[in-house]
């Protein structure tokens, strides 16, 4: 494959004549074909060659439309793009309703982003392997090969990393963004519940789903969120390493960690602290609390429930098993109850914000603390519920507990899967979260620079 | 009592020294003593006397803590304020905790606003009429005096009626600021659900629940709103009456409107159309469906079993019965089918905000369909709830269906109470709500002028 350049300096090249937007889109076109990877459930290459083309024109006659135009994009096939189909990871499309593009996708399509095609999803977004009976899993082409994309925005990690893309749209609930961007080597934002309208993007769960990002860098991620977020923000500096609080997690985030994916992140962080780094011990003091509704069901299981009685009733039999089985384990649930625990998460977010950043500016811990699974370790349901959980846990205290966070890779595991670091701010901070990644990344090196090519792309 | 001036009199008067804030707040408790009407749980009289008298020494010294500085205002037992106990209507006061000011508040008290206390709700702001059988209902002046004062705001209206305050703070889910300001004569408004915080405010159903405020003019309403609201809108206009697109309510928002009543909108509509508004039928087409799902307990029922059971499970056994007997409704509701009627009230507001105005600029029908009933026919579980869904009927379509609406007197029925016009607008369109109200105000005369003063109180 053939790199695509940053965002920024894409955006410059389009501008100042140095390259087009249909050459870089040819780019991906060709990246996508050589890569064969199956990221995409919709691949939409033909319509983004010529879109291209009329984003060139208007190039050359002096519009801009914004800092994404012709930008090359992959899209979770949970979004709604007009023209293109909805499978959201089930068997069959949605009503063309569902095309309809949200405040998110409007953001990207009013700046002329390309649309290079809709990406592969875990059913309804519900599990962080990556994994689907329907359409089958993206080829993680890290290690040997055999390992899950992580989930549930399967295609988003891979089609980064096989060059059809610049800019990858996922959604995370519990992680569906942060699990694939880790295990695929790449840099995933996890945006605070609310700042980013969810209209127009199928629901997995309303009261934790985000949209969400993926880029290769922290560096691109900066220029994507700026150039996405509704409140315009306009962040063009990097923290001060020197002094930077970063409290490093423990309880149950710290628990269960791999031994050589624990080693990377105390590594990393060693290295910070010989950079200025003030490094304190840290705890999310509702994490065990906020985990233990997670397995019984938190309000994903109702959630989903109550959507696909009221708009799909007739798909629920033909579910992927692993996602049925958890729809039906909240039938027994009462409204009431369910309305508890959502007062219970809600008052265990306010908690979190008020007390547990105390002395820290940001939060550390690993992303996943397993080496991602091999898909063949998945075939029982027990497996497949134990793999699951391990990914999603240390992703997942942060929906639970309101906050924001990114990933950003750190190193190679014992496996030749890559090993991402998560950092954790209070909620709508992530300006914060964003300028300290930033100069973690400068310090450390980007995951192109740490982790070489994968196997499979090089 | 004594009349108190109009908010912007009053604005200008503390300014430039023709009266002061502590003259003004002790007229407004004098005028509390001799009403003798029961607007209070908890009356602040004497230190909000204090308050004033710091306040005017603040004016003195140049100092402008914004428009609503040295207002007298009133704020129902639902807001935490610093210092005064929250009851909700229950029996007992709510942990401390709950005193805290939220946002709403907090824009309240940051611009030195006086708080005279905290008036009467219905026990948990659950239910319409205004009673309470732990502490009783405020008197509603009006008639003969044996009439309910409207809820759950209950003692919101009567304040404004009294003098005690020139700006009421309630709350409405399903008509409880409308209500109230329409039996008492008063003006209020409701607000678009998600426009002001509900943070720090007791809930009744966090999905339809909606601060709001009343006043005595559409004028002072104005004044107030711009005043309180984040988005910090400059509502300086009134709407042009000549060429107003103002649709008339038919289907389930005209069924069983009193004559008297209908007559009055009636006439109220004629006047306006002589002045050059354009009167249509117009329709809420899923008001038929909203109502139904709201006579299943919509969603406050198992909202609010659901925080009784989280927070004060002890006191579910205590509950006002009428209020109790809805919450054991809920009992047999599963979180699906709650999280059913949630998407089912979403998709009902959306295409309302998508069809429904078409033609038209505001929307309007009676506020309240019936005469106010009598106190006592309510001692019986079916008389109460037979008079409680009549009075909150019309109020409900509009949180049910996601808009915003104000209410506005326009005369007195046959019991001599008065009959409030409500006027109705698409979702965050309360400039557009208010400027109309306006115009329609100067049009006909204000409370005062078109209804002349409660018997109880001349």
């Amino acid at each position: 494959m053939n790199d695509l350049p940053s965002l920024q300096d894409l955006a410059t090249r389009f501008r100042d004549g140095q390259t087009t937007v249909r050459a870089v889109v040819e780019l991906a076109i060709a990246n996508h074909q050589a890569g064969g990877l199956g990221a995409y459930k919709t691949w939409n290459g033909a319509d983004a060659a010529k879109t291209a083309a009329h984003v060139d024109g208007l190039i050359a006659a002096g519009y801009d439309a914004g800092p994404l135009m012709g930008m090359p994009c992959s899209v979770k096939d949970l979004y709604g793009v007009p023209g293109l189909p909805v499978f959201a990871g089930t068997d069959a499309a949605f009503d063309p309703d569902w095309q309809r593009a949200g405040p998110v996708m409007a953001g990207l399509l009013d700046q002329l982003g390309v649309v290079m095609g809709k990406t592969h999803t875990v059913e309804m977004a519900f599990g962080g392997l990556g994994t689907n009976p329907h359409w089958g899993p993206p080829r993680n082409p890290w290690g040997d090969g055999g390992r899950v994309p992580g989930g549930s925005s399967s295609g988003a990690g891979v089609s980064l990393l096989e060059g059809s893309a610049v800019l990858a749209f996922g959604t995370d609930t519990a992680g569906s963004v942060r699990i694939p961007a880790s295990v695929t080597g790449n840099v995933g934002l996890k945006i605070t519940h609310g700042r980013w309208s969810l209209d127009g993007i199928v629901p997995l769960s309303p009261s934790f789903d985000t949209p969400g990002i993926l880029c290769r860098t922290v560096e691109d991620i900066r220029y994507a969120f700026n150039a996405l977020d509704p409140l315009r923000p306009a962040i063009a500096g990097v923290a001060e390493l020197s002094g930077l609080g970063i409290g490093v997690l423990e309880g149950i985030a710290a628990e269960g960690v791999d031994d050589d994916i624990a080693a990377a992140i105390t590594g990393t962080l060693g290295t910070l602290e010989t950079r200025g780094a003030r490094l304190r011990p840290a705890t999310l003091s509702r994490s065990d609390a906020a985990i233990a509704l997670l397995r019984k069901g938190g309000l994903a299981a109702p959630e989903l429930a109550g959507f696909m009685q009221e708009f799909l009733p007739e798909r629920i039999a033909r579910l992927d098993p692993t996602v049925r089985a958890r729809i039906d384990g909240a039938k027994d649930l009462s409204a009431a109850d369910y309305i508890r625990r959502k007062f219970t998460f809600a008052d265990m977010a306010a908690r979190t914000a008020a007390s547990d950043f105390a002395g820290h500016d940001i939060l550390a811990c690993a992303t996943v603390a397993i080496s991602p699974p091999e898909l063949s370790a998945l075939t029982t349901p027990d497996g497949y519920a134990a793999a699951n959980l391990a990914v999603l846990r240390n992703p997942a205290i942060v929906n639970l507990l309101g906050l924001c966070a990114i990933t950003l890779p750190v190193g190679l595991d014992r496996n030749g899967m890559p090993i991402g670091m998560m950092l954790i701010a209070p909620p709508m901070q992530e300006e914060r979260l964003i300028t300290a990644a930033l100069a973690i990344e400068r310090a450390i090196g980007t995951g192109a620079a740490l982790l070489g090519r994968p196997p499979l792309t090089a």
